[in-house]
């Protein structure tokens, strides 16, 4: 009941093996012989079998997103859909799909990157992570399989199209309102050094306490696991008497639970301590206070990642570039002046 | 660079074509060949040219997920991402990779299914959402591809294996709960009528209004559209003489916009309307009041979607089932009694 190349031929009145070169693309095919052919395809519904086709032309029409970890936790960080549907949207006006790969664990990620690689299951791969030791983008590096990046790959730069925000300029400009509005105990929360947003992070909150003359101190520096361990460890670090009076937050999900500790510990925001965060989440609009937080423009992120990519794809000789997103701290209501 | 059959023959000490019966899992030849070749394609590396095994074994090893409308507006909704987790879980359990699909329109759609199906992209599809006129499930039954649904089809579920909760039921228990305390004018806000959900949930909702002897209205009756509309509109609903003390919304993302509403018009809640939704999002448990909620176990139902797919993809003789995921309602803040 499918339609074949046959039936094609008999409609455009050519040899099915002038469908197939029209498939292909051959250019030794009159414009005028391909827009009959085109003309027959689309008259009788007739799609190219996908994987048939693929061996001839090499492409899949098909680009690959590459998930830090995996996707069963991934996916409750809003992050994720958000970059996905930026990367969605330019995959769509080029009619590409999109395949999700997924992981457990690095090693895991590892071997399916190499599957699907290997297998030719995509065009390209977008990482939607920039790790500090990242075997997945030393074997694409390797190997020249297209790629892009979301975030600055921490070797390599310089050979890596990668697409990210200035996430030194952006920090250091979320601190310097902190310290502006009085603040010099301020601690940065939710810290995962083997990511290099982290680093790029963390380089911009010691810039500007730098330039404000305040001391950097280790202990105001927490990791992400450490939120994530024994709820007492927090409590005694909100509660001592050294306290920070304000908090940068690596990002929305995690102020959200602070605010939750804070209130359980009868700490009030702003008026007590100052919390500002990254991603801008549709939750910062609807908590209370009402959460300051930094637009990093997730779906531009995702977009021009893809862009990028196809670009690649299309013209393998295209060169390495670095693409910045621009972010923007939107005011709301959880910081205050320390007096 | 890459390894290929010629090489798998070698260390394994067969021919190559042996090689590729292994790979297209041949019956004739003997287990014990096939323990050597996979061991020696393992000591390599080796992983079969994916299209071109496809087009032996008809496996893509990927499930399809077709998504309604765009995932450029549909990804905004928490629903997607944590129902694709669901799939995720269960596709990597079974190795299984993931094929998002995107469509602007419902003919957009339609035209993407079926070049998936017709080019063989995935093995199998799952609907996430079930319309009351759906050409895409017509289309799928008359091909007779292995699918899946989230929801109950509208015609023909007798024939379709589906994944839903039971919407009557639970939608019934939610507004009884409204009607024990002491709330007579209830609205159901955020319907749309082209969705079997909102058929399902409208019918347990008159059902708890007819057992308690109210009268049903229509003008209590809120369509989604009707509330991206005007906002003047919204207001005059909500400050008019007769407007309801308590709503039953469809989703916590809509029930938080008209938290922002009702601050806005100094209506407070729960003292001055009682507000119960669906779907027990992370920021029902962060907004103020909380806001109750029905848990549906929108992962659950991914989870099982997959489940029934990868059965169905294994063997296509197996029978169409209903599966029922257990929904609960979540007491928190948001309702109180009307006296």
């Amino acid at each position: 009941m499918s339609i074949t190349i046959k039936d094609v031929a008999r409609v455009a009145n050519v040899s099915p093996s002038t469908v197939s070169r029209v498939i292909s693309n051959n250019s030794r095919i009159s414009e005028e012989t391909k827009k009959r052919v085109k003309k027959a395809m689309k008259q009788l519904g007739y799609h190219p079998n996908f994987q048939a086709r693929s061996l001839v032309v090499k492409s899949t029409e098909t680009v690959g997103i590459v998930m830090p970890f995996s996707a069963s936790t991934v996916l409750q960080d809003p992050f994720f859909p958000e970059v996905i549907r930026g990367i969605s949207v330019k995959a769509k006006e080029n009619r590409y799909g999109m395949y999700l790969s997924t992981g457990g664990s690095e090693d895991e990620i590892f071997e399916e990157v190499t599957r699907v690689v290997q297998g030719r299951r995509v065009d390209g791969l977008i990482l939607l992570y920039s790790r500090t030791d990242d075997k997945v983008m030393k074997y694409l590096l390797d190997v020249g399989f297209p790629f892009t990046v979301i975030g600055r790959p921490y070797v390599g730069a310089e050979r890596i199209t990668f697409v990210d925000n200035d996430n030194i300029y952006i920090t250091k400009q979320v601190t310097d309102y902190l310290i502006q509005l009085g603040h010099s105990k301020i601690a940065f929360v939710g810290i995962d050094m083997d990511f290099v947003l982290s680093i790029d992070r963390i380089e911009g909150y010691k810039q500007a306490l730098h330039e404000a003359g305040i001391e950097f101190r280790e202990d105001y520096i927490i990791q992400k696991s450490y939120l994530k361990g024994e709820k007492s460890a927090i409590t005694a670090f909100l509660t001592s008497p050294d306290a920070p009076t304000a908090l940068v937050v690596t990002d929305d999900f995690l102020a959200l639970e602070l605010f939750s500790h804070l209130e359980a510990l009868n700490i009030r925001i702003p008026e007590d301590i100052s919390i500002i965060s990254f991603n801008n989440y549709f939750m910062a609009e609807h908590s209370k206070p009402l959460l300051t937080s930094v637009d990093i423009d997730i779906f531009q992120l995702g977009y021009e990642a893809a862009n990028c990519l196809i670009e690649k794809i299309k013209n393998p000789e295209s060169l390495p570039k670095r693409i910045t997103i621009p972010a923007k701290m939107i005011e709301r209501k959880s910081c205050s002046s320390f007096l």
